[in-house]
């Protein structure tokens, strides 16, 4: 008899929903939009009723579903309780016993970029990491860390929020948290696209950057890879301060390996090299020889992650 | 029928050996000389002979004896294989078996940063942290980092090196790890005499600390208790940096407490309040009201941390 779960990544647009069989392969595969009117009141809902259509539809039993994991996009604790979740309209509740209720299957839940970290190491699983840590270049920089094969949550559910490293010293903007000189101020797509406009502003030199009318951390990537010396001097700040961070990382919970994910990791093994050379450059002895690797699951990690959670 | 565990504390110079009561209590507390001679061959037989003593001089029988601990300065994996103890001679072996077929009793072994921090911890029971930080600050700048109760060891025994986290970009000189710009370089006793040393150079102001022949992290605290200009200012560059490196740690494993100790510590809560108010600017949201603590064990806690690792 087949055994199966359901991973659900909740994101602010859209709900990513599979389900999984107990070996990790994605069987069914499908998304809804997140209704985030009256503070997502109704997304519980939607879920419920997607899961209980899938359920009916495949001819499966409840009782073949050993449960639902569920990545949100803040902090949580212990495996159920959400804290914030400020981009849906969601408050501090206990958003895994509020699933299970409607559901009547056992859910769990963790953080969205935490879980994709979860998600990442199942896909890898013939590799055996139990130690390791997921870096997510986006919008933001998200962080998961895996410690013996599980999520650290940290006390306030705010470990692995790697993007909140105060590492830029001569930042004078200020960062999404109120805080200034955040590592994702200059290491996200985001941080990069800015970076480069202020380079450009100041620059005595021809570069190919200035012919796109929106810039896009892509665009400074492929530049990069054309050997635009502006570029490739942003490229290099701006992945100088994520080796930091991952020697900073490296010297507090020592992981056997780093993998790079999220919009920004499309550059792929061209960012790769960059960032392993800083790195050498920073970390402690005994973890110079970390590995670094890309990403594999691209944006279907959390949900990947999300259906590990429960099994 | 009472209960009793050893912890061993192997120093460079002496090592401090205890035996305790499974509540934490001391009850018997000596030291010998560290004998680095002929690779350190020597350190086991004379803690064994030790402890051999202590049971026959106190009517005790082996089985009264839950087991002993040892922290050792190098990093140490599986609680018995240590990696390389430079400083007293010995490369990589498993210093568990080799001090229990000595004995006859379970040894379990830690690093001697980490077995302090768990034995700061017990000492503070009552207190109930499972998630916390221990930051000793004496010539080099080590810690421990405690997550569910138990030491973080890393995949290479390199966990907790907060020493090693690379911080200080203007720095010119080398750390002692080979890098340049670890945290220790400015944020030690060590580094803060060098840092007020390289300031004195450069001064243009009256500064008590002109007195001193063999200027000591303790003068520069006193004067800057006293409020000397030149050392408040050093004393404030120096643990911003601490204070940037706890933010850092804060965001990767959001512990519910930060224990500050080694001979710096003895500044006080003068040291812990300037702490405070620079990791109140760097840390993020969640994390920036984590308890920040005087240790309270002072030169014992690796001797008390070691007993702990058995019990």
């Amino acid at each position: 008899m087949n055994r199966y779960s359901f991973g659900v990544d909740l994101g602010g647009t859209a709900i990513k929903i599979g389900l999984f069989t107990d070996e990790g392969q994605c069987v069914i595969k499908s998304q809804i939009p997140t209704r985030k009117d009256n503070d997502g009141m109704f997304i519980l809902d939607d879920i419920s009723e997607y899961i209980e259509e899938v359920i009916r539809n495949n001819n499966l039993n409840k009782s073949d579903i050993d449960g639902i994991g569920i990545g949100v996009p803040g902090p949580v604790l212990n495996e159920s309780v959400v804290l914030n979740c400020i981009n849906i309209g969601w408050g501090t509740f206990d958003v895994a016993k509020a699933l299970s209720e409607r559901c009547g299957i056992l859910v769990k839940a963790g953080n969205d970029a935490n879980v994709a970290a979860l998600g990442e190491l199942w896909y890898r699983q013939s590799s055996n990491y139990k130690n390791a840590v997921i870096i997510t270049l986006g919008t933001g920089v998200g962080g998961g860390i895996i410690l013996n094969g599980k999520i650290l949550e940290g006390s306030n559910g705010a470990a692995g929020e790697i993007g909140h490293l105060p590492l830029v010293y001569d930042e004078t903007e200020k960062c999404n948290c109120g805080n200034t000189g955040c590592l994702e101020q200059i290491a996200s797509a985001t941080g990069l696209v800015r970076l480069a406009k202020k380079r450009l502003a100041e620059k005595k030199i021809y570069t190919s950057l200035e012919k796109y009318d929106k810039l896009t951390a892509k665009d400074i990537f492929d530049e990069a890879k054309n050997g635009d010396e502006l570029a490739v001097t942003v490229v290099d700040e701006s992945l100088d301060y994520l080796a930091k961070a991952m020697a900073s990382i490296a010297a507090i919970v020592n992981p056997q390996v780093f993998v790079i994910g999220g919009g920004m990791s499309n550059a792929g093994e061209f960012l790769i090299d960059i960032v392993k050379e800083h790195y050498k450059k920073y970390a402690f002895g005994p973890a110079k020889d970390t590995k670094i690797l890309l990403a594999g699951l691209g944006e279907d990690a959390g949900m990947y992650g999300a259906a590990k959670l429960v099994l």
